[in-house]
């Protein structure tokens, strides 16, 4: 059995979102017992009337929410009440395998440090979130900020982290690994790049393709992206950026006349399938790589089906054992380096 | 007269663009010298049956083409016969006041920096473009890539510079600043975006507005994003690289089925005028900030639009002295920090 906890609070959608993802994961699976946790009456009204499999999912209160402008370490340490770090502190109990939470992304890093702490080797855990591309398929970003900075070690080891990651979540085989650098050609960026792209040429255990230019991202060539967490972040969020603000300019578009109404109308469908191609509701949530137990951190304004893919993201991470895999790697790494 | 020198070879168009550009310019103006280096024949050819004032319009014989893929240092030192190097000569011996160029920009970086030589005060020059914004207007980046790395000295330095030139190029009054980073809060980013923070908070001839994130570059909230080189340049081809990766799905969805063409032809207009929208032709290029004399750096692919409102934004830089004034805001600055 795997037994993951769901902070239910802290999304935009809670706690409907989260009780209808995770009853959605509870049907598509026999092994899984999840813990909700948020505010007792809430959940249970979510629960109310629904058909569910109660020997595996169970309520645990904690009525207060951390807001998603709270300074992280100060909810960390003085919160105990709030969902999110009710969470942490069942996770750090060994109560659960892993956990998935929508809330506040810097009191989740902290607490995931501090509290479940960083496996043997990594010195800098990471955000690995998931960007669809052009060919229908996705593409990973490690670090996408949960560092400001990193040298060509650290990167080195988001590599080997994220990949990984791939492997296990998602069966991807030896995933194409590309370096995030203001040129395609070796030699480019700060020493810092130029250190990194040697670290990952001469990793054996890494299919490194060399650098990747910010406009690639989607174009399909690359499995993962690896990066110092301020450029990821930039990557990240100037690529989902661009995507909204298109795709906002195209609805008003649709809705200005009445000859554009039925324009629109009649490309529907294929609209929405691009709509939906970008609709991180599809995957799951980005996993916060380097620490002991699974953390997935989902969207806030996720739905539904972005909870159920965070809780399967996470189920199928603690089946196949990524922690271990990741100690282990970084053991043969540091081996290999002396 | 302001003179200006135009790099005829290096673009995907060359020499047809150029040389269409260019006499679109004289048009526009009286008081312009323009010299147009590169192969004499070729420019010869394209001038043949077209109207112009021959008097302010030379040909500057210089048969070679840098590739986009040479060395920039090995080009700017053994290729003196090509179009991109002859044009830096020209510039150096006081031919000209300015020069606008399609070719490599590795080459006109180093180029531009040996051979014309940086403003006093300026320790690193910056590449300065323009993004269209969701309101119709745009936003420059500074630093987009000239460099890969920069400390907070140099971050306040690319702010003082691209303020002033979207002042003398544009008459932007108190442009709108921002500092890329992870996030918006004050405090937030490595300790290089902690300390520009607060030197561009302090710096009374700034109009700083806080910290912008990637997902806002199109917002219209702002006039001018800083940023070191390496994360500016990944905002800048992200944003660029998503936008065009969207229009490519939008146009393969339109030609889909006679259904979605029938659809796609009462959009028509709409839909011409979002990509007309992010059409880098439409606006100048990106202008080297921090040298002797007015430098832009064209897309390789503009046509002859392109050329053309490049070469007016050099005029323009150079009848409002854009140098002059960045080398009095640094010494003014150089005083004032003593």
């Amino acid at each position: 059995m795997v037994t993951l906890i769901l902070d239910c609070y802290g999304g935009d959608h809670s706690p409907k979102a989260n009780v209808d993802g995770a009853l959605k994961v509870l049907e598509e699976t026999s092994d899984l017992n999840l813990l909700l946790v948020g505010d007792e009456k809430g959940i249970a009204s979510e629960l109310q009337n629904k058909k569910y499999d109660s020997s595996r999912c169970h309520i645990v209160d904690a009525p207060e929410v951390i807001d998603c402008h709270e300074a992280p370490s100060l909810a960390v340490f003085h919160r105990k009440n709030s969902s999110l770090v009710r969470s942490l502190d069942l996770l750090k109990d060994n109560q659960a395998d892993g956990m998935v939470s929508l809330g506040n992304s810097g009191a989740l890093l902290v607490g995931g440090v501090v509290k479940i702490g960083k496996i043997e080797g990594v010195t800098r855990p990471a955000f690995c979130p998931l960007v669809p591309t052009m060919d229908g398929s996705f593409c990973a970003i490690c670090d996408s900020g949960a560092s400001s900075e990193a040298n060509a070690q650290e990167i080195l080891q988001y590599a080997l982290m994220g990949s990984l990651y791939l492997e296990k979540a998602f069966g991807r085989k030896s995933p194409r690994v590309a370096l995030l650098n203001i040129g395609t050609e070796e030699g480019k960026g700060d020493p810092i790049h130029q250190e990194a792209y040697q670290l990952l040429k001469a990793c054996p255990s890494l299919n490194f393709v060399g650098n990747m230019e910010g406009r690639d991202l989607t174009s399909g060539a690359y499995d993962l992206v690896v990066a110092d967490g301020f450029s990821g972040n930039i990557l990240l969020k100037s690529t989902e950026g661009m995507g909204l603000a298109l795709l906002k300019l195209l609805k008003k578009s649709f809705y200005k006349n009445v000859k554009n109404k039925m324009g629109a109308l009649l490309l529907k469908k294929d609209i929405y399938e691009i709509k939906d191609f970008m609709d991180y509701n599809n995957y799951g949530g980005a996993v916060m790589l380097g620490l002991k137990k699974t953390l997935v951190k989902a969207h806030g304004g996720g739905d539904e089906r972005h909870v159920f893919h965070s809780l399967l993201q996470a189920y199928t991470l603690e089946k196949n054992q990524l922690s271990e895999a990741i100690r282990s790697s970084l053991a043969s790494l540091q081996e290999a380096q002396k």
